[in-house]
């Protein structure tokens, strides 16, 4: 685990406890601007799709997950490339520009000549522009989550020790976590509860748009023999992104929503609450739990 | 307090504790479309702004909220009338139709005659279509906030002792929250702690938006002698729907951002972190607190 790198120091004034000690950690937020590049006829384009408030680090994988779980993109070889776009700075003789290369709050993701991006379904995401979208459905319908249904193979079973091992495994791989109770973390373990990858981030969409976005540039999605663990709450949001990397089991540290249980069992997942102190709750999918 | 409103009860396989009982309940989580109507020259329009994953109940005062801190409106005068538009259905003769009226997941929020909405800034919140925005700008700068610095009178102080009351008096409100663990609370205090409102939601910007909005429509805001709760952690976009209500302190019972600390710092409200279990950290504003 990078530690440092999602940390700021803050001076405090302490009531209550430690009252002498100043320094204090803080979480690092800011915001990051995903923009796409593609081709249209002979020029290269380029559009900002997304400003999300996330934790510095990892960036790439932030972005390439976010456009992977929200049915952008549908495979790594559809992304030509990455990069940090910093601000550009004249020389001296006002003739050159660079592009810095340390980290920035915009990112830009450059699609492979042809790729035909769906923006039309991201816009969608956010504005309705048609009539009344969301009434005379269901929910779930209206979202139009573009989730696909859990397709593992029938041996995708974990033990319930295992699950109780899960949360301590997670919090000792935390550094920033528990210096300043300020970040979410998303982890991926094996069926028998190793740990696979872990990432931080002040949103809790972020840091798992950051562990499947690790895992979709490597070409190793759909993640069918994972087990997913959120340190927070399971709301809808996370569940349709865990779906849209193929992950059978997500296992919450804390409460799951209504819709996310809902969601959870239209699309046959497993899907657990309250992981903690020697409990969990199965909310959907109790056939992959032993 | 309401309770119910936001509860949907479940079957659930227990593990590790109270295994024999199989009924849990969530917080329930369903979409909020917003809308809003506007005149365009002799014709009504509308349009969507806004998708939001929500727990219903307090809608108007949601929608509302969200229009007030987004800087879609500033005053309560603005809005003619809010109202949800649930499905349309024909009845028998084909003839008529009538607009449900109980709670949907749309909602429209009809602006007076002449009131110039401020579209253009929420696109800009979402989207950032001029080139690299973000870049070459302090975070803050290029967020665009909209904030104004808090102008409170020198005499907005609050006790410590006060501080150390707020989470149980919320605690002791909430039905829900305490129910299921899956709601997010923020609640307004007088300067001597006495509490004002409460507003739960599976999303902590919404709960602020309700008890923002319900002030907003009664024409109370500037909220300039009031202390605000939020039941988790301090975001920066929670600083800013504070700072854009007038509310002077705001304490969390979670870690603070550090975009969070920059901005109330920047605008000169107080901010307290970790308000629980008789401490408390000042990140900002420390000459309020006595």
């Amino acid at each position: 685990m990078k530690t440092g790198a999602g940390l700021a120091e803050t001076i405090v004034r302490r009531v209550g406890a430690n009252e002498a000690d100043p320094h204090d950690l803080l979480a690092v937020e800011e915001p990051l601007e995903i923009r796409l590049g593609f081709k249209r006829g002979d020029r290269r384009d380029h559009k900002a799709i997304s400003i999300t408030m996330r934790t510095p680090g990892e960036d790439a994988e932030l972005a390439a997950g976010f456009l992977f779980t929200e049915g952008i993109v549908r495979s790594a070889d559809q992304i030509e490339r990455i990069r940090n776009c910093g601000p550009k700075v004249s020389d001296a003789s006002g003739k050159a520009e660079r592009i810095n290369s340390v980290s920035s709050n915009t990112i830009r993701v450059d699609l492979m000549d042809g790729v035909d991006a769906d923006l039309e379904r991201l816009e969608r995401h956010f504005y309705t522009s048609s009539s009344c979208g969301v009434c005379g459905k269901s929910s779930i319908e209206a979202l139009n989550t573009g989730a696909r249904r859990i397709t593992d193979s029938e041996g995708t079973k974990v033990d319930s020790s295992v699950i109780h091992t899960l949360v301590d495994i997670l919090r000792s791989s935390q550094n920033v976590f528990e210096q300043t109770g300020g970040l979410h973390a998303s982890a991926l373990f094996s069926l028998k509860g190793e740990l696979d990858i872990v990432r931080e981030d002040v949103g809790r969409h972020n840091a798992l748009d950051k562990v499947i976005g690790a895992k979709f540039l490597a070409a190793e999605t759909p993640l069918s023999d994972r087990v997913l663990l959120v340190s927070g709450r399971a709301s809808f949001e996370l569940v349709q992104k865990a779906l849209m990397a193929g992950i059978p089991i997500m296992a919450a540290v804390g409460a799951p929503s209504s819709l996310a249980v809902e969601l959870a069992k239209e699309f046959d997942m497993t899907l657990l609450g309250f992981v903690r102190d020697g409990r969990f709750n199965i909310y959907a999918g109790e056939e992959r739990i032993i």
